[in-house]
């Protein structure tokens, strides 16, 4: 039999950590994953992802390199730009916020794409969902579905009618219900991590937007938070 | 009267530099050229689209480092993979060439689409062309609409109605029609390059799919050919 294979899409964060466990674990995909180094004030974030990766057997990993601080435009990648703090519950997914990377999951699907035709990978893992989608651009369905309507033209494999199927198996989920999803598949949230603004040794802020909906996911699923903040 | 702005995606070839003359001499845009070191063989190619922007008073240069030999699965940046030579011109756009690089226009597209963003660019000039796209899947026409639908969903710009426009005015021009073009505009070709396997002191090889069909192009259009070859 064909293996079937799945790229993941992998920052090492609660969601696509999520989303890898329903590959591999409920879809029975071999996964390979990708993870992108591109300025982000969280670069530890490669490393754990590299820790989750092997924690869910992926078939491979790979890291690309890009340098999108160059482009700048946010917090994320521009130093000079504040990662928010304490946001008023009702002011996050209000409006775009400056830790939205323009264009990034485009380029991350992208790059994912290209992978696809190379392993000849049937679908695209992707862990976007609702609680982002109210602010940033690309967590919203009607971008998936330009991205898979793109995927059927744009590459050799699209035209031959085997574009992989982007899958955001999380879009319509809130961080609770995500984070119950993955219990239920076993997933160990100790290894994973969210902040926008870790400390140099890697402790969540307990602060930033993330952060907050971290916290507050875990309070309403009524599963024990395993993170490590630097305060408490 | 507000600055018209675009991005000008710029290997520093015959093609995007014919699309940097049409953006900056014919419509008169403030350019701002994106390349990209991208694990290609031909690493030159960035100084030599240094040279090209300079000498068209680009308001700006960026070049984005992305390791695609990661994904591999082209000639271009996977050296176990021969680039052809001396190809039978009949053959030379037929089915998907080994140089192809899986999904790199849709990359490239994605980060000139992120750049445009943040300067507020309201057009991408692609050279993409004729001559390419029986052979390249992202070189057609419905690949160019696809992105274009894409953009007016994936960014805050394009959500707010303000996507940009994704030019591509080279698609239904043959290669000795560019190079008319562009000699009209006063573009010399001397500072350009198209070859894919290039001598270390940046010699075109004359045998390459890019060296035979650029060769032609000048032969037809009638133009003399500056490139300087390896051999004659």
């Amino acid at each position: 039999m064909k293996v079937k294979r799945a790229v993941v899409l992998l920052s090492g964060g609660l969601d696509s950590t999520t989303c890898l466990a329903l590959a591999t674990r409920r879809e029975g995909y071999e996964a390979h994953c990708l993870s992108f180094a591109y300025g982000q004030r969280h670069e530890n974030e490669v490393e754990q992802a590299r820790a989750v990766a092997r924690a869910f057997g992926a078939a491979s990993h790979r890291v690309v390199r890009l340098n999108l601080e160059e482009i700048g435009g946010s917090a994320l990648t521009d130093r000079s730009i504040d990662v928010p703090k304490d946001r008023d519950e009702s002011a996050i997914g209000e409006g775009v916020p400056v830790t939205y990377v323009p264009a990034r999951n485009t380029v991350f699907l992208s790059v994912a794409m290209g992978l696809a035709e190379v392993l000849d990978a049937e679908a695209i893992y992707l862990g976007v969902n609702a609680l982002d989608y109210s602010g940033y651009p690309d967590c919203r369905p009607a971008f998936v579905e330009a991205f898979q309507r793109l995927a059927e033209v744009a590459t050799a494999a699209g035209l031959a009618g085997r574009a992989p199927r982007i899958v955001a198996p999380l879009l319509h989920l809130g961080k609770a219900d995500i984070i119950r999803l993955g219990s239920s598949l076993g997933v160990d949230y100790g290894i994973t991590h969210s902040c926008y603004d870790p400390t140099p040794e890697g402790l969540a802020c307990g602060h930033c937007d993330a952060c907050q909906l971290r916290r507050r996911g875990f309070a309403e699923a009524g599963v024990p938070d395993p993170t490590r903040y630097a305060e408490r």
